[in-house]
């Protein structure tokens, strides 16, 4: 049995969307390169190309500097072929914007905007900015090729359905996507968890050649993890994986959390009990920057307070290193802003407490992208759909259909 | 953009590896079916079928019932095309198998066998035990078309090698593919860590057509765990993903574990933990079997500390759950054969501790495989890689070089 070729999950081999795959990732740039990689005649490689060519996904760019021979044409992938509309709706603020089929941002806008003011408000407030954003760059809807949304609760992926949101009242199964449907025809709208889209952004922006399995922890209010397993979001059987924020820190049980129980992790390092702590020694903290704030001017009880928030959500998260072995843990989220006393505390305790073989190579950082996580994940959701190989072939084979017909 | 039609990852659409993937879930079993649900040509659903009843893997098994028209040939996966060796190694005991492609097992036989012999003594045992088994059933090492093992510590998959194995002295990095690349050329030997194996075993006999998310937790001297995420034995970042024995349980620094920390769930509730615990009480118990019998025989010593130790790591299996949300845990090893106390007070603390959402369908169930898990396991892993769409097509291209090459 011969050795077989890896392709990514998926890839049709030598198809139109594969092609397209690695013209993308750099691994070709010519007509010649991509016969030769993929072992295709060159008639076949020269008519899917064409293919592509009639999609505007690829354009032809010159030649290549000669070495002998004729110059073969060089190819590019287009990231311009397409726009893509994305939303990060938090539970009070929100970041709406455009960007291109690779994700570079093209506009946006940050807005307070009350997600319990219900889906009819809040889709239409963000309906009318997708609107005003492609004015500013002077862009049309019929360029929007889809649409990528994060909200602040567990959501049904594949429908595009909030699941019992706690803090999303009158969102429960509300069919976000069909929301935009007539606006936008042909785009699909995707959905997400608004810390499943932050893990994806920062791991498509930072870590995506290097690294399979990553953690991203968002310490804000509460307390959320997104998780990448072998290159995907994993979601779980519900759609509810990652929520860290409410396991049990034994020896905590006066602190009661806002789901019910007590003693869960964000009752006792989440932004909000920090704030309320504090307040309660005196501080005019009334929420997690307010923390931060406190830690930046040097204040040691917050500096102290935010240290033992790491070690606790250390031990939380050393459990999860040991069952889940990831290469990274990413810290973001408005109490991550308060850096160093956090992070020292995560460290010390998921060093102290997992596996030596799990922390070997363990990266714990913080996050490079901040609030624009968010919309560069929900770029990178629809992108990676839209420019799937199965999706590209699809397109080619509608596409030369159409023209047959006509 | 037209439907994408959903195929298993890897699967390149109406080749004869996914031809086969047809053949073997019952979607079709006839070539006009084949072409209906591909859309291919039957001219070259013709060939390819061809392709693989060249291959032994496919065989005609007579006519479909006539609608009328011609009766088609019916097409069958032959699970005796090919034969896979299975061992599944622990600490002192042992079993092996030879399975067909299907996953049936032929012959078995379960043995003591001390893994800290060192994999010298150890595989050339496992050798002559695949040798005994081949012979008692007739059948020649020529029909070997892969071999699976599980080895109780973490495995670089790739090159099954073990990675600094705590109780596997001598087998840190040894390169156990090597050791039977000569006796049996062409098959590949596929090394996973028992736990993983385990759960791949429960995953495929009962859970596959219905799951994607699972656990399967070892409750044996030790504890460990495995991990299923989207129908996959997630790894992670260094093979250790799934080591939940060593996360800390706050209350128990008295519990001195074996990797050197204090307050393992594994110090607290593992089967050698009971037996130890109950010993010192007076009761005659040297390890995690006595502990069963003596749960059997109504003790209500041994019930209550078996009771309690389900709580202990109930308390762990809910921030599992939180973390990951899967849609089962089975729970197996040889505690788990002291049934109801253990389960209860599993479920007691995973349904107060886990969140509403994530225990909504959850099922926490014993195993049924019971020791047999892990051969079937390691039969499942070399039979979905020998079987995969890529490994077919690669397979179906080498036969066609070699004839006409001949």
């Amino acid at each position: 049995m011969g050795e077989v070729v890896a392709l990514p999950d998926g890839v049709q081999a030598g198809s139109p969307g594969h092609l397209l795959t690695l013209l993308r990732a750099g691994s070709a740039s010519t007509r010649p390169q991509l016969a030769a990689i993929t072992g295709l005649a060159r008639s076949t490689v020269a008519q899917r190309v064409d293919a592509l060519l009639a999609t505007g996904l690829v354009i032809e760019d010159g030649a290549t500097a000669s070495t002998g021979g004729r110059p073969a044409t060089r190819l590019r992938f287009r990231p311009d072929a397409g726009l893509v509309l994305v939303g990060d709706l938090g539970a009070t603020h929100a970041r709406v914007g455009v960007t291109d089929l690779a994700g570079a941002v093209l506009a946006e806008v940050a807005e307070d905007v009350d997600i319990a003011a219900g889906p009819g408000a809040v889709l239409d407030w963000l309906g009318a900015h997708f609107a005003d954003l492609l004015s500013s760059i002077g862009r049309s809807a019929d360029e929007v090729r889809g649409v990528g949304i994060g909200v602040p609760g567990p959501v049904e992926h594949d429908s595009g359905r909030p699941v019992s949101p706690p803090i999303m009242p009158g969102w429960d199964a509300y069919p976000i996507p069909e929301h935009f449907a007539e606006r936008f025809p042909g785009a699909p709208v995707l959905v997400d968890n608004d810390v499943n889209i932050m893990a994806l952004g920062e791991y498509w922006t930072s870590f995506r050649r290097s690294v399979d399995d990553l953690l991203f922890i968002k310490v804000g209010t509460g307390i959320g993890c997104g998780i990448v397993a072998s290159g995907r979001i994993h979601r779980g059987a519900q759609g509810a994986a990652g929520d860290l924020g409410h396991v049990q820190v034994p020896g905590y049980e006066d602190a009661v959390c806002r789901c019910g129980n007590v003693a869960c992790v964000e009752a006792i390092a989440g932004g909000q009990a920090l704030a309320d702590r504090l307040r309660a020694a005196g501080h005019d903290t009334r929420n997690a920057r307010a923390v931060v704030e406190l830690v930046a001017a040097g204040d040691r009880d917050a500096i102290r307070m935010v240290r033992d928030a790491g070690r606790t959500l250390g031990h939380v998260l050393a459990a999860a290193v040991n069952f889940f072995n990831p290469a990274v843990i990413v810290i973001g989220g408005d109490v991550a802003n308060a850096h160093e006393p956090l992070l020292a505390g995560i460290r010390e305790v998921v060093y102290q407490r997992s596996l030596p073989l799990a922390t070997r190579h363990l990266r714990v950082v913080h996050s490079q992208l901040g609030d624009g996580a968010g919309i560069r994940g929900a770029s990178a959701m629809v992108v990676e759909h839209l420019l799937a190989p199965a999706t590209v072939d699809e397109l080619v084979t509608t596409a030369a259909a159409d023209r047959a017909a006509n």
